[in-house]
């Protein structure tokens, strides 16, 4: 399967196309606009749109499948997919490094697309406070010695010596250029599962330490942390942590700032700032999780407004009575 | 670039986007569905739609471009385009393989996806009927032993070694187990060049064979070849060849046929036949060239009604007074 992601034991392939999700191996394997070969979808008017196709190139007109990949079920109900997927890699390594710095995790980052190149299935970072996180609401282990930093490298691959001598000559040279401080190494399942925990686990710690205010944002990868100092040191005290993760990879953060409770002040002070932030530098306000209800009202700080006329047509022309998922995805028209 | 394709030295990239381009890497980089991240399109009423973002995971609101990749020219005019290009490969090796039926040509693919794994990018076939046409009509030089079908496979990889040790184990694989009967390596350019214009001048020698009737069919790849004999057996002698080469490794056939000069009743022999046999195993028409102007009234073959009466409401919302690229794509109604 082409897309995983830390919901996977209760998300849904409908509700995973809806939302066009993004996950840990978008980076290998590609968006679903590209790995979806076929749908079919149920319209509003009750007819049964059969785009079922399992072909990899199909130009028979226009391709409208991708109208209901990530439309939120807005535009149509998706009830069955065709996807298409890459062989199951024969071999599996992970590597759990420390950094210093986020420019350290960066530099990392370029050495290891030239130097893992096609093998390369993951490239994750946290910072030190969701390390904190997991350690303290889930009782997680910390491999390495506390860095600032950390990454979680994936290899995929066909030939379990080739990938293993790609990851080594790797980690030699980040180890010896100093790019890296303190690394462990998983090639087995248990310790493999162990390693992605401390990744994939932070949602769940989250939610343990308090109100959760969530942003998914896309940013050019070089700001990427940027935003998660400069929402730091605004809040100050206001907030209990602030902390950064994500898909580095494709450049996606997951901001997250938590309070005892939810405070209006709170988020007076977080929006529009981090809106305003992300739009400044050309990223995206929701990168992988959809608008929904609560951003909807946000995204012209993404898209111009040529383009939420178009959309707007398009949920016109589409569900002309309003049935399909309302209030979701498309702001109201009065907002602006 | 993460697309390649034969027409690299006359074709523009606004094209490509609009034709939604295949070509021989899609099976190793995906299609520019997944890899174009941004468009800006000069919309029919002349407002420019700027949807020209460079992030790789952006989910605010409906995807607009995914409009206009494929949709050749008639919902807006494509004016920049901005795609996700991968590392250049290191390393490039190419094998030029003879085997003795299409059912070894199948086998063949099945055991490269295995051991070639992540470094395969390109698994393209011909017939012989090709290569006798390359070499009467261009003087190329067949560097085999006649075969009935031959395959190219490249590699692309970022370790030299690797790739040349999964390259050579695979090869012992398939000639110690007469899946190919006769074979050649290229590692360096100018013997890659030679072996890859076997495979793309194809188009080229065809021209000058005659009048040629072209077919770009996909189809489940155990039943590509049969299209190729079933039309043969059918003109017998009223063809002058038909021939079958292109993409096996995304189930993408170039059907050609060619006559000394261009005939109706020929083509009443072809068509409806080719297209009848296509639907029968629910493959597309249009594998990746777009139906254009003679094969919009084709489009029923690979799509039901209810698609191509969506499709029409888009291009009546987009184009309303149908002024671009006119007569193109979508069929004209009175012909259903």
């Amino acid at each position: 399967m082409p897309l995983d992601l830390g919901a996977k034991g209760s998300c849904h392939i409908g509700g995973n196309v809806a939302t066009n999700a993004g996950g840990i191996r978008l980076l290998r394997y590609g968006s679903l606009r590209g790995t979806v070969l076929g749908l079919e979808v149920v319209l509003a008017d009750g007819r049964v749109l059969n785009c079922l196709t399992s072909m990899r190139k199909d130009n028979t007109g226009y391709d409208l499948k991708q109208l209901f990949i990530g439309s939120e079920g807005t535009l149509g109900v998706i009830t069955a997919v065709s996807i298409l997927c890459p062989r199951k890699p024969k071999t599996t390594n992970v590597a759990f490094l420390g950094c210093e710095s986020f420019a350290h995790v960066l530099e990392t980052f370029r050495v290891c697309k030239g130097m893992l190149g096609e093998v390369l299935s993951a490239y994750e970072f946290l910072d030190n406070e969701c390390m904190k996180l997991v350690q303290k609401h889930l009782k997680l282990n910390n491999p390495l010695t506390g860095s600032p930093f950390y990454v979680l490298i994936e290899t995929s691959g066909s030939n379990a010596g080739h990938d293993e001598e790609k990851l080594n000559n790797f980690l030699e040279q980040v180890v010896s250029s100093s790019l890296v401080i303190a690394g462990t190494l998983a090639t087995d399942d248990t310790k493999i599962k162990a390693l992605w925990a401390l990744r994939e686990r932070i949602t769940e710690a989250l939610t343990h330490d308090g109100y959760v205010y969530k942003y998914d944002i896309s940013l050019p990868v070089e700001r990427l942390y940027d935003l998660v100092c400069d929402t730091r040191a605004r809040l100050g005290k206001s907030a209990k942590n602030v902390v950064g993760y994500g898909h580095l990879g494709d450049g996606n953060l997951h901001l997250n700032i938590t309070a005892d409770s939810y405070q209006q002040t709170l988020l007076n002070a977080i929006e529009p700032f981090v809106y305003e932030w992300t739009a400044k530098y050309q990223g995206s306000i929701s990168a992988e999780h959809g608008l929904g209800f609560k951003k909807k009202q946000q995204i012209y700080y993404s898209k111009p407004e040529e383009a939420v006329e178009l959309m707007q047509k398009l949920k016109a022309m589409l569900d002309p009575r309003g049935i399909l998922n309302p209030y979701k995805t498309l702001p109201t028209r009065s907002s602006h």
